[in-house]
């Protein structure tokens, strides 16, 4: 696994450059790291056969890649240690309601990272990148539930993305025409928000009684999540 | 505009047919449908020389194509009319906990939809297209605020991608390892669920007194987003 330290602010190559919107680019790796903390799910963008195919897919990361898992027969994963992905972590935060249509806008967090995965095959590190995936999007669960045998280790595809090359985008606050024409318009404007929160967890109607749900999935319930 | 009744029944292209986990897959149009219905952020998809970007963005959707929207500067839109996008729609609504670490899934609904954009020129089309994309992600937005200019509409880009080419999956239950060999590990299983929900509307500070929320948009608070 690599541990060197990746610098803390993020390179800006012809594909992860700030073109439009400048203002909600921010080249703080901090940044970066927050908003794949707060998630578990990204869009994994891949080229096959000429065309892209983006596929929503969990995550986990330690701040030095990212951790991608699969079968071993599919199709996006197995075409990608070959080839450059994109893989977009998004966290819708509110709709931007202004005066004027052409105003309106999203208040979001997004993350974008380019690179080669590479396919991690030593056994040692993929049990290593599974219990980061793992614990990326369920901390406590690595050691709760049962770990993956050697046979579904060998079913288990895992790819490594490097977090060198990435972005972020983020945008929050109100709308910005507040101070122009529009404003005497009288219409109202603002921000509408969206909330994710961890609902109250569902037993398997398999479960046995007297199987209580463990400390770190109950203290997740009505707590905010992304 | 395209106002030709699509099929039903999606089609089971080279693209979208499904490979893997087929008992998620659905090939129902109206679960297409309802997938849009239920967000307005995808994940959109284009090959810029020869890599994949994957760029989160506004739809919106009338059953026949789903329209997006950009500066007419933006890279992302103005590469994809000559080249074929692939746009994903995912609502996660939960994270499924087995007793062993390798049957954790996440329950989802997810679109994916193929196409080559079509760049939309003419003025009335165009005004038509953004008020699908405005009323999709805020319905009774588009007569309340104030619409479009002829500068403002010049200043747009809009795409339309037909629904022709889709595929919907779907996860939705529990773990599947409650009839297996791990049920008699003693260890708690089921779903953590993700509810994602509107919250109460913030006036923009700059708003004058006396403005209040329309009943559109307070309407919406507390009810269920995605």
């Amino acid at each position: 696994m690599n541990n060197s330290q990746l610098p803390s602010t993020l390179p800006e190559t012809e594909r992860t450059r700030h073109r439009r919107l400048r203002e909600q680019g921010s080249l703080d790796r901090s940044e970066l790291n927050a908003i794949l903390e707060a998630g578990f799910i990204c869009h994994f963008g891949v080229v096959i056969d000429g065309h892209p195919m983006v596929v929503p897919t969990v995550y986990g990361s330690d701040g030095q890649n990212l951790y991608f898992h699969g079968s071993v027969a599919s199709r996006s994963l197995i075409a990608s240690p070959e080839a450059t992905v994109c893989v977009t972590v998004t966290h819708v935060d509110g709709l931007v309601l202004a005066r004027s249509v052409f105003e309106h806008g999203v208040n979001y967090r997004s993350a974008t990272i380019y690179g080669v995965p590479r396919l991690i095959t030593d056994q040692e590190e993929k049990m290593a990148g599974l219990r980061c995936l793992t614990e990326h999007a369920t901390p406590g669960q690595w050691d709760y539930a049962r770990q993956p045998s050697r046979k579904e280790l060998a079913a288990t595809a895992l790819l490594a993305l490097s977090l060198e090359e990435a972005s972020v985008k983020i945008r929050t606050g109100g709308p910005d025409d507040g101070d122009g024409p529009d404003a005497a318009l009288g219409i109202w404007a603002g921000v509408l928000p969206l909330v994710t929160t961890w609902g109250e967890p569902e037993a398997d109607p398999l479960l046995p009684d007297g199987i209580e749900a463990p400390k770190h999935i109950t203290a997740r319930s009505n707590t905010r999540a992304g």
